[in-house]
């Protein structure tokens, strides 16, 4: 039995587990950040003083076993009345926080709840503040300021938390344990470095005897990743990380001509990652790509413009399967 | 295995089923009345245009097997935000009917999720406005102004629906199998009369083969019953019922001093029914009251002062259970 630990947030991570979920011989958990401040998870954090349930929520949905319906409920977004805006499953953690008197105590009932396969573990259990510290020393905070910032022209310095949190202990033990950990894919400051800029994470990874798995991004984010290259990608997470990654992951198939068209109205051109690492050993090059337009919730989607161009989860889960069976 | 139906609504039906949900060899079904526009329940079906999920929520949480946090969860009520007042259970139910675009089919997933042991069948699939008709000929609308309505001095001459609502198939289906049916206790005239008046009702129970069990109610309802004794509950539900019932279940334990000084304060003297009925070979007398202030939702029994005296399910349970098995 394979222990692969995910760590992102969003639909990367929900992308990446929807098909790790259906390996068998696997012992999945899945480490979530927890910056998020923006929509319904906002109002939620602001209102209710509950921890951001959104990412966690996608986690859920794509690790769960149980019915189609069940797993439609958790991202059905009320419309009308004071509830509008609110996805269900959101309500549902804040309500679990409320009743257990801790968010990953809540995250657990879920979890039973809702039939996970594997661990769902926020990275930590501290009210995080993501900001970010500009060129010119100016602070941007927020996740949802940190997101719109436009870092190809303000410059971005680093990422970091206004106060220091800590790496959740499950999270821990979990990174310890595990014999692969795949960091991203997903947006890459406000999802994927909130998870390693958490007190405590990089040490547990250095000390960690897993292979880091890096599966790249197959877009650019128009205001933080612009014209980036695999190699961009590798060399600042990295940087994060605090030591290298094992493996990379590339896809090699191009979207097709209507993905590009409707994503360029969204993001102008040079989207789509190019592959500059021609001669690193560790990159394994496959078609990873979807041609599906939706396949998670609409709500979700309708919020993220992004998922035009996105992996394929079993394409992906069928590329890392082979790595953890050499 | 005994088939049971129960047929109430609100608290009533939740102490029924509490009990029930814990005999073996039974299969139960639980019909729930669908008049309430009330609370939470109340903002959810003008706001969302939803039917009431309330009395369906406590039915469920009564018989679900799940962990007893997942059933404080589903009556977790919160406090603060817009989601304030509303109870979980009661936005899942509301979420459910979105998803699925049907109320009863919501139901039957809400079941899934909650390890029901049993069925819960809304009365009607309809929307059902209840209605009271007083002896001046002037009419009281919704079930919130029926239930606040001093019938004691306005003189009620029936109870009914606005528009006719018909029975739900699955409920008719239920009772044409019945061994037995409970009707009650409850709210009289607001949660266990407006299962009678459903059309449909009456003829499928005139030609059921089933034994129905009155367990008469422990206290009269200022201002609906006032000062009645057992026989005018019995004449009343079968005016309503149009056939004979065929056990009454009467108490025979007085309340504490406590429990009568509490309910005193709300509802007056004269609560306590008493039991006239002393030559009908149809009562069986049994001790049935709780002495226990609060077993179910504290955020429930803050809206309903009446559980200071109640049946305790245990009791009332082993009192069906001897005469199914007579």
């Amino acid at each position: 039995m394979k222990k692969i630990v995910t760590v992102g947030g969003g639909t990367g991570s929900y992308t990446v587990l929807s098909g790790l979920k259906t390996l068998p011989d696997v012992s999945l958990t899945a480490i979530v950040s927890m910056a998020d401040n923006g929509g319904s998870t906002g109002v939620l954090r602001d209102e209710l003083g509950v921890l951001p349930p959104g990412d966690v929520r996608q986690c859920l949905v794509a690790m769960s076993k149980h019915s189609e319906i069940v797993r439609e409920l958790i991202d059905y977004r009320f419309t009308e009345g004071k509830l509008a805006g609110h996805s269900f499953g959101n309500i549902l953690l804040a309500a679990l926080e409320k009743v257990t008197g801790s968010f990953v105590e809540g995250v657990e009932i879920a979890s039973e709840i809702l039939k996970v396969r594997g661990k769902v573990i926020p990275v930590t259990r501290e009210k995080a503040e993501l900001s970010a510290l500009l060129q010119s020393g100016d602070i941007v905070d927020g996740v949802v300021n940190v997101d719109a910032a436009d870092f190809m022209h303000l410059g971005l310095k680093k990422i970091f938390y206004k106060k220091d949190v800590k790496l959740n202990k499950s999270a821990r033990v979990s990174i310890q344990k595990a014999d692969y950990i795949i960091i991203g894919p997903g947006n890459f400051y406000c999802s994927v470095i909130p998870n390693l800029i958490v007190d405590g994470f990089k040490n547990i990874v250095a000390k960690s005897k897993a292979k880091i798995i890096f599966p790249v991004n197959l877009t650019n984010k128009h205001e933080h990743t612009k014209n980036w290259e695999a190699g961009d990608y590798v060399r600042n997470l990295e940087s994060y990380l605090g030591r290298k990654v094992d493996l990379i992951l590339i896809n090699t198939e191009k979207p097709s001509k209507e993905q590009i068209e409707r994503y360029k109205l969204e993001e102008g051109s040079g989207v789509i990652v190019k592959d500059d690492l021609i001669k690193d050993p560790r990159v394994v090059r496959e078609s990873l790509i979807s041609h599906s337009f939706f396949t998670y919730s609409e709500a979700d989607a309708k919020q993220n413009i992004r998922s035009f161009i996105r992996h394929d989860s079993e394409k992906l889960a069928k590329c890392i399967n082979k790595i953890i069976n050499k």
